[in-house]
């Protein structure tokens, strides 16, 4: 029994910004009050990853453990943990769901503050971590999650169990990009039957919208990218149509006024999965007048600014945004599970490279590259 | 009978931007098919009329007859005229609802379309203008109204019949700055009881957003405003609390970082009645995280774009906008004048100056003036 007694284990440790992860050995603590220690099965890189540890992200503090996509089995709990038990699988969750604060009682966004402020510090809500290296130095938590360590201690709010019929090695994947791209589609903008959408960015966050609009029967659903390579990708997950506005174009007209030409005065619901805030502005203007909203999903690079004309608001668009596609993790988790189950929601799609724990920078190369949706590390290799 | 025949009446003509308008003898032909011409008792004068008689709208064009808050009486009506007949009592509509074209068919905006085109270009649905001067000149119409004239051609659907109770010489309000207000409380925001509200700019459509706000029960509704002198209306009309910025935030303090501080976290909902842009981005800034909606209801100047950190969309917030209030003119117009009838919805407080129509160009004067909310034009006088 490793229950209450520090665990060594293999993790992938971020020094430093711009460098290379190192895989090594490091202690991780028990769990205290309110906590959960993890055996992480599998674990896939996400771009949020790669973005903390190029440096860009003014939030980024080091040395950390990165990993935010990850599945795995409960090791031992810490007093007063009443969700999970031992021997669950789960799936950590960055954006945790208490069902106690304001925001979680409001009903009107999964947005829980109860571990936030620690969360963002990158320790645990007692203010400590459970990471220490070899020299015994405290290495930092990342999105309350760090699943890029054999073992991983989480706030039991931040945690929930699944099925264990579903596979972990797939599932994973429900721990951000999947989640947030369907949720985005039918739970922020609840498109319906029949509503005409357009994804900017065929990742795993915006095929995921994909599926989404496609299970909610809508009538069109427009794929823009940049790469030729996702248009088989975009078919696939349900796309209707694929504008590769560096090709599909007529001379001198943007992509606005193709999509606006196309769909008889523009998108019921536009998606913006690329983070760039002029493909965010576009978005917004190639909404149909009078109704059409655009949800921006992906995260901008510091410092950039989203811009338009009022009128475009004046007249009736409308502008929000999604995190971790709406969902409440603890409560909603389970619905996910069972469409992936039923058939209704693909996963295994996504998983086009597999590679051993010890390959991680490997991975985060594959992100690079177009033939990669998203690669899962399998930790105990 | 005047019906079928051209009539000589009195208007305010905008001959060019920046100069004051001419008073003068003008003709105003007889309605043709779908058309109505109506017999103006009493206008209002609006900063959109001043804003277009400023030059500074780049789709401002002369000659032209302005004035678009305004009832009056049907004289005459073309052929295939179903919904009013002479004799009505009616208010003139900016905002048409023809109630079959896409928008108005789709239940999501009451921006119709089916005149848009022509009024944008200062003509009736033909292409041509019913007015003309002494000389023969044709005179441009403004945003399908033109009520600075004792005669006017509508089309039928810009215009709504009331009931005969309710004073023109009030009710003229409810054809712009009483409605778009109101309606963006109660239609386009849909406040509820217990919501907290801030509005931006107090004149008469930012109080009539108080009202909305009041009528619904909200608990805070918080008025800001750089000049003083609105303080008192704000209170009367409804408002629990008024900030000047200039001179009631603490050294450094922001407008939004004093918002967010009297609200635990920020306004479930924010107006912007100011058409400024930098207050459009202090409304979106002071909403709540996770739920918080802000309104743009004012008029931008040419050219000048929105602006916020994407985050604060992902975080939550939603930004959109309202014109006329949301309210489908000839459906909703009746329930407006019903609450007006009933006291429920203030009205006449709004009338701060009365003159008569040859007055015109002081009445202009009047909006520059802290203590003017609306200046009403008696167009027999």
């Amino acid at each position: 029994m490793s229950a209450g007694e520090p665990i060594k284990c293999i993790a992938a440790v971020a020094y430093e910004a711009g460098k290379p992860l190192t895989v090594e050995e490091i202690t991780v603590d028990p769990p205290k009050a309110h906590e959960v220690r993890v055996k992480i099965e599998y674990s896939a890189v996400c771009h949020t990853d790669a973005y903390t540890l190029s440096g860009v992200d003014p939030e980024g503090a080091f040395p950390s453990i990165l990993g935010h996509e990850g599945a795995g089995i409960v090791e031992s709990v810490g007093e007063g943990v009443t969700n999970v038990k031992p021997g669950d699988h789960v799936i950590a969750l960055y954006t945790a769901e208490c069902k106690e604060c304001k925001f979680c009682t409001s009903n009107k966004t999964n947005l829980c503050s109860s571990v936030r402020a620690t969360q963002g510090k990158g320790v645990m809500p007692d203010g400590t971590s459970r990471f220490h290296n070899s020299k015994g130095e405290p290495l930092l938590h990342f999105m309350g999650c760090s699943t890029f360590s054999q073992y991983t201690v989480l706030a039991d709010v931040s945690v929930v169990a699944i099925d264990p019929e579903a596979p972990l090695e797939k599932v994973c994947l429900l721990g951000c990009g999947v989640t947030t791209g369907y949720g985005a589609a039918i739970k922020t903008a609840n498109v319906q039957k029949g509503d005409t959408v357009a994804v900017f960015g065929a990742g795993t966050v915006g095929l995921s919208v994909v599926q989404g609009a496609k299970v909610r029967g809508c009538s069109k659903i427009i794929v823009v990218d940049l790469n030729d390579q996702k248009k088989d990708w975009a078919i696939e997950f349900g796309a209707t149509e694929f504008i590769n506005p560096t090709k599909d174009l007529k001379d001198g007209q943007t992509i606005v006024e193709k999509l606006v030409e196309i769909t008889d005065g523009g998108l019921d619901f536009t998606f913006d999965c690329t983070g760039n805030t002029q493909v965010m502005r576009d978005a917004l203007e190639a909404c149909h007048k009078g109704w059409g909203q655009s949800i921006i999903i992906g995260v901008a690079a510091a410092g950039k600014e989203i811009s338009t004309r009022p009128f475009q608001l004046v007249t009736g668009r409308v502008w929000k945004g999604s995190a971790f596609g709406g969902i409440k993790g603890r409560s909603e988790m389970d619905g996910l599970i069972s469409d992936y189950l039923d058939g209704k929601l693909k996963v295994d799609e996504f998983i086009t490279h597999k590679r051993g724990f010890s390959d991680i920078n490997a991975a985060f190369e594959d992100l690079h590259h177009g033939d990669c949706l998203r690669t899962v590390l399998n930790l105990s290799k």
